[in-house]
């Protein structure tokens, strides 16, 4: 049976809405997720939140019933609430209908099965949560396992991130690694590591990729240190006939991603 | 010679500020562009900012003297400031160096020549600023001719789809127009539109492209409208193996537009 708060002073209010800051998901390891869609893609992935906070005039939307019901039967708990509540949880002018508070997944290496998927994506130095959850998304629709996060990336839980990964998150494996402990573990078993670089040697439609392909792309505004990019199988670059210098790196990902499943994958591209 | 000016008061740094809203932009039909990445690009395309503010800190740099000289040789102004003020300009904790006062270009429909390249970007009431940027950038990136922006856009001109061009704003040709004048205007010359559907009938790698290509691509959340869709050459679908129903906006028009420029010059992809 849910609980009613109204109250931005309750405790439960308070602790989900440190969480949209690194330091209270830190102290927390907890994150938010809003949106029926979103949640109802992470209850599809076998994923529910241990906190629901639900708007007061949504309770008989269906969605909202069977998320609320989920989560009440994994022990969790459903919070009626009212919209100005879900505006100071989600920071939106027009806030969702839901808000989750979810426990933060396993990120270590050693739970990646690369046998799961042919295409798996790589990011370092990624700092932008827009293009972390762009990414996870494009790896959902290209059938990729999962994102391993390579040094100081942009936090995968931190609100933007989640919401440009529209669900993905949840469908997706995640990983967060240094350099020194993934290319090791790379190197213990299958994989093709295909490196975008602007002054990679090859088009990036030249190489035969071979399934497991773990792609990796750089920072937005520098690349790939040198180093990393050496230790790449194959360097490619997308080719560029304009003034700029680079794409945006979700957009390379993704480019990157499609050519490679098309190989892969020949039949569903 | 620069003229320095440090007050928040001073009726320059006001009216500079208010293009950071909508409301400033429609009153004064400018805008603003900051970074001397973006501004130098912006003057190797022959485009200066009728002001240029920039940090005192910074008068010595190249690159920065260049565009003061630059600016003042064109009957603009130039001020000398602090990094307050800057800050204040671009909204940013770590401002750039330089922020430039744009005029609005033209972006009457009529002015695109479409024989000037192979493909052409068409997004239809796209609404997301950063997506705007990024499709810009991808323009640039595979020699399209530039963006037209079909119904109520996001604005291009906003601060966020500046930043996001990364100075393609300012390579690429714009026009904004209703459907109603855009469809007329295509077929009253040459040119294939190919619009991007999830019910596409076709993969997007099945059909023979041909210049110019006009790819069109919908809003975020609804796609294209059915009618709009009826009226394509070609509808293509990019394959989705995964959970979630869509790709991001700019990631799709990016696939798509490398796919393009792959069939179309074989010799650059």
């Amino acid at each position: 049976m849910p609980r009613r708060i109204t109250a931005f002073s309750n405790p439960l209010v308070k602790s989900a809405r440190s969480l949209r800051e690194k330091k209270g998901r830190r102290l927390e390891r907890r994150f938010l997720a809003e949106g029926l869609r979103i949640l109802t893609e992470a209850r599809e992935a076998g994923r529910l939140p241990e906190t629901i906070f639900f708007a007061a005039d949504s309770a008989a939307h269906p969605l909202v019933t069977t998320l609320v019901d989920a989560v009440e039967a994994a022990g969790g708990e459903a919070i009626e609430t009212d919209r100005d509540i879900l505006h100071k949880l989600s920071g939106k002018d027009n806030p969702q209908a839901v808000v989750g508070v979810f426990a933060e997944f396993d990120t270590a290496l050693e739970a990646i099965d690369r046998s799961a998927a042919p295409i798996w994506l790589v990011a370092e130095r990624l700092r932008d949560p827009g293009n972390l959850g762009t990414i996870l998304r494009t790896g959902d629709a290209v059938g990729a396992g999962g994102l391993i996060l390579i040094d100081d990336c942009a936090d995968p839980f931190g609100v933007e991130a989640v919401r440009a990964s529209m669900g993905a998150l949840f469908t997706q494996r995640l990983a967060q690694a240094r350099w020194e402990e993934f290319l090791p573990w790379l190197r213990a078993g299958p994989g093709l590591l295909a490196g975008l670089a602007l002054d990679g040697s090859e088009d990036f439609r030249a190489p035969r990729f071979t399934a497991p392909t773990f792609i990796l792309v750089g920072n937005e505004a520098q690349g790939l240190p040198p180093a990393y990019a050496a230790a790449c199988d194959v360097r490619v670059r997308i080719p560029m006939l304009g003034k700029a210098d680079s794409l945006n790196a979700a957009v390379a990902t993704a480019v990157m991603a499609y050519e490679v499943l098309g190989q892969l994958n020949p039949g569903a591209a």
